[in-house]
């Protein structure tokens, strides 16, 4: 199911691959939608990247092991597997610091180039899948590429016991970062977002504060409850005005992680406050050495992914889940291949 | 209550102290009795420490505030606090740092000049006296010390989400250790130790895995259950033989921090695997900056302080307390002052 | 010599303070005149902090000891020393985390509430004098000061050996900066100014490349010299457009450390690009636990403190040192009691 | 020239590789001999691993490229070169974090499976190769191996500017260490051996403090010159009396660092003190990431790699060159394939 351009899938009779080597085939079972494949659904664009060919979207996925390359270890017919989305060289100064996030030649799914995950099979490379436990379904497993991100976000913070953890934005990855922020001993998380059944939600998972964010002033409402700021802030929405007020929310020598995307556009910042208050601001990109780590906040019970979908389509109605899926009260859809 | 000599309390009658100008006036509750707390009852000295002076013991202490000194602010009669028992000068270059706990001119409650907690009242700096929020009794608040410990060790251990730790004791510093460390994020903790009812309980508090430390060999059964090891392990006995065996039980890159005391004795080590496999041996004194977080811990319910404790028994019958508190299968004796 | 109003210094007969017991009576030999001290001059205040009492300026001061109080160890009448001017209360979360130049309650010398050091005589904390060797004079003392800023702020850019660094400006704090750097491991320093004697200045100091920032690009410039960017770049101008095209400079997950102040300004920042290539931008604040590094980095020929002084004045012509310190090509002024 | 049993070269006729598509053919100049080819050389085994086909020993290495793969960029015919002698897997854990220096299926030269380079051409992944600058000689170069040694243990051992470091051990890899901790900003740099020259020319490189370890008390010795202990030590010997002394030099809160190997042997360590000064011990294995560092620091002047060449000697007296180069005096012997 490929997008041929802005709007417009096309079911194309793409031929199952055949693995290399190195590589397995999946059959895949649920791939999440996520924001950016309505971004290139809407606007067959991301910044200076145009879908020139059709291309596959949907980039967090698993499935089931049906067959695998000569040289695979670890992997048998059957395995039920999430996929990393990303495969970087391996080589670079990047991918040798351990920061392969940053490997300027990774192969991502669904960005143009390599397809993604909205398709019957997929063979990937072994190493970039990773069994799941019994306690895991595929419908989670999938879950575990927003998961990720939460994790890296999370893990930049460097989100400790007892911290108090402000996340922007009740999305996927907000309330997804929020749950990891409590796993690494966050004693409290607050959650600002700008819609209802939001916020409810994040209560519903254990937030100890939600934000109406349309409401004045996110600082002064932190500040009340936590006295000079929170210790580390999460920004998830990439909405400038969220970006600007969560750089007023931390604590002297807090920590500020931007993992929203917000591009075309400026945010005015107050650096003077930057340097007096001895602010951290971390971007954060995407993730490197996550999988097992959210694999098992899933199975301990620390990450409710299945709670965040909204729903789950077929294929066949790839494009009613998109409509659906860019609602503003909708967490996650899903497409279901069964 | 002082300590006379080896194994002689002797009830005096100290005046009730007045506190200074930024000191509170503390009405004890509970005081915990701790491992060093009988290392100085059974020998009178510890390494080049000799009790020359009759010295009031105990140092985790929790109580009411009955009167506050006059340049106090954030405390008022009637609060119920828990008392760090260390106050470092706050000018060396060890305080400077943010590293109090190695602080020379410390003032550290039970060591010989600075009388401890088994009394009834205690004048004591405000700035080491911590609030106590309503879900947590001051019996639990004693226990604000040895969870430091444990915080501290787990600071120490860098432990982060998703990670194995193996907790090399299942006395009060393990158990509390193996607590945090949850709270921090690991998905896995093995306990070890040579008491079955230790054990037992490490397994009731959540352990994931016990491992009776008279069997064969700690190491293998990490890797059976771990593959090439674990990512940080907590040596909390002193024992020779476990600090041998916890050298050898992380994954390359892992750490292994070392809290119990092993006075007056060396141990022989692989420096050859410390170098192959790049492992941290890190020692964790004390704590710092560990009180805020003990307390959040107890209230999130994060650990489980009361039930550690095995005995209360009053100020009165402390030489019972100290003999039970010796025993092997006792993890916590108490002292409660009501 | 107090500043009674913005441009207005009057000679006030102080009487010669008398020390505490934990401090030592200096005899002042030279200080230097900072940017914030030509602010409070030329505004009578900043931000929201105004001169309403009469008030000495200068904080980065050097002297010798001529009297010591009765507590004090380690200095003795005669010892030549440089003041740390800011005394932290010691005892706050942030002094008590070895961040105390977060301290809320620190007393920094020339601002409102603690007289500066443009004076013959100052009582001060004996912690906070620090002994200079031989090789050090006290005109280079006064400037561990500013190196200290500079010590701050390489040690919060995590520069090590082999790194690339850009110093944006080459007023006092960056030449001092890219000398720190240098002396970090830093094995390419680039700086940035829109003086030509001031890039002249630092290249003679050893900067290896001299960008004139009144030119074109200086990221296109930076990306010539540096591939994808420098590991680390320092903001030492507070200018917003330096501080806007500073953040462009550095390669995926490099580090930009903001150390000019910009009071009452914003600047768009291009959050997208911090979080495409995840980018630490970091606060720094003064400075803490730097002293014994200044001292060493002069003693050491690290850092070339006299070459930044362009002139010195005596004390009793104040008002044209200031006005001279004012002028763009100067980088230092002095004052000399002598 | 293979090593076929311990004590016993043999000059095979190798056929010249063939270069693979991303790999670049490298015509060999100048090779160091380490202790490890000299432990091969004597014992024809190391540890659990023993020479069982003729093994090619040399890992320090540098030469010519005279072919190029298919599919390399960045390297061309006449580029002056220096071999990584690791290239690990790329792919599992140790890698994807950046640790690939505990990549277990790393393929080493000069241990059995993977030739090294005392011989006349060398097929090698162009991604570890490095181009020299003109300023560094493929006589140095080929020492970055050794120097990259010193700067993962440097880096390990988080020295920093200002910082006071002793380095126990003034052969190859100490000497460079302590060069490398001199560029990382150490303000003083003592190293300890037991033999006269090798003292010597630590103090001609610049050392501050040499102490003769053959003397009563290393300990004492730097207490006497440093106070409480140095901030970080470097234990280049692998000689159990020095390991042993070596943890007992730091001050509360210090860093030891073990490099030296010290296979089939136990050293008795007092771990009551490592708790009670917090000390950190670290392994230091081999190095990642270091090689373009490695090359500045020779090409800027900071080691000089030269300097510690005790002798060359071409590739038809490799028995000559293994017999001196094993005797206490030599720092380091080459082979020079002109």
């Amino acid at each position: 199911m490929s997008l041929v351009e802005s709007g417009t899938f096309e079911l194309d009779a793409r031929e199952c691959p055949a693995p290399g080597p190195s590589e397995v085939l999946v059959e895949m079972s649920d791939v999440g939608i996520c924001g950016s494949d309505i971004h290139w659904y809407e606007h067959g664009r991301m910044g200076d990247r145009a879908v020139e060919e059709p291309l596959v979207l949907g980039h967090e996925s698993a499935g089931t092991v049906v067959e695998v390359g000569a040289d695979v270890d670890g992997h048998a017919v059957g395995d039920r597997i999430a996929i990393e989305p990303g495969v970087p060289c391996g080589e670079c100064e990047y991918c040798c610091r351990g920061t392969y996030n940053l490997c300027r030649d990774v192969e991502f799914m669904a960005t143009p180039g390599t397809d993604g995950a909205f398709r019957e099979y997929v063979a990937w490379p072994a190493e970039y899948a990773y069994g799941l436990p019994d306690a895991v379904s595929t419908r989670e497993g999938a879950l575990c590429e927003p998961i990720s991100v939460g994790v890296h976000a999370v893990r930049r913070a460097d989100v400790g016991i007892g911290d108090s953890v402000l996340v922007m934005g009740a999305g996927p990855i907000g309330l997804l970062a929020a749950d990891v922020a409590r796993a690494a001993g966050a004693a409290d998380v607050a959650v600002v977002d700008v819609v209802d059944s939001k916020l409810d939600r994040a209560v519903d998972r254990g937030a100890d504060l939600a934000i109406d964010g349309r409401e004045a002033d996110v600082a002064a409402a932190v500040r009340e409850a936590f006295g000079t700021g929170v210790d580390a802030a999460i920004e998830a929405t990439g909405a400038p005005p969220a970006i600007e007020s969560v750089l007023d929310v931390t604590r002297p020598d807090g920590t500020v992680v931007l993992v929203g995307l917000a591009p075309d556009t400026e945010v005015p910042v107050d650096t003077f406050e930057l340097v007096r208050r001895q602010v951290d601001v971390r971007g954060s990109y995407r993730f490197a050495n996550t999988y097992p780590t959210a694999i098992s906040l899933i199975a301990g019970g620390d990450v409710d992914a299945a709670e965040i979908i909204d729903f789950d389509l077929p294929l066949d109605r790839v494009s009613d889940a998109f409509e659906r899926a860019a609602e503003p009260v909708v967490v996650k859809g899903m497409i279901s291949m069964d």
